[in-house]
């Protein structure tokens, strides 16, 4: 199982995107090192490595917006994972989004495209 | 809107996620620098980065089956863009089949979990 996953390629890591079993809306995106995604399988609580932190980042540990995960799909490389899973909460992103993805391109610029889920000061500033 | 995206933190290219806009299945991953990216605005077509061959690879240069771009949207972070693209094709995937998510863990084993929907010899090999 796990030497089908291509670590080398990146530096150890790999892309996880985190889609709503639900509805199919994209959450994030994040990084998984060996350990991220052992921990991931393990616990069925979706684990990142943390790039900025170096160190082993399990979604919801500040929040309680847990990631359960649903079903693990690797592509055909085997250097991406596409991880369906039930958001525990009312968003995964730290600005108070549901999806990370609360921006498009409309004329050139960025524009917020989603509506606050909730207070992220409220969450992560206790 | 380049200055938005965060092209420093993985040596030049950011991941781009591309979802079908018809019915959300997340069909692969790629990775786009500032070229890839204002080219995939300007024509389009989602064109990557690619890494082995170094050199731009607009999707479907060479099987016909192009990626034309519906949405583009942007994480919190900057760092990962989500492209919401019609399929023009049978599939995304040079194995044959839809999306490059065809296989899923199942048991600790990665299982294929799709149908093939082109034979990849047929387009590829002409």
């Amino acid at each position: 199982m796990l030497n089908e996953l291509d670590f080398d390629k990146t530096g150890g890591m790999i892309p996880a995107v985190v889609q709503d079993s639900g509805d199919g809306r994209v959450l994030m995106l994040g990084f998984m090192n060996r350990e991220a995604f052992e921990k991931t399988v393990e616990t069925g609580k979706v684990t990142f490595w943390s790039r900025s932190r170096n160190e082993l980042w399990t979604k919801g540990g500040s929040s309680g917006h847990y990631l359960a995960v649903q079903r693990i799909e690797i592509d055909c490389d085997g250097d991406t994972l596409l991880i369906q899973a039930e958001s525990l909460g009312p968003g995964v992103c730290h600005n108070g989004y549901r999806s990370c993805f609360y921006r498009r391109l409309e004329d050139g610029r960025w524009e917020v495209s989603e509506e606050r889920t909730y207070d992220p000061k409220a969450v992560y500033q206790k």
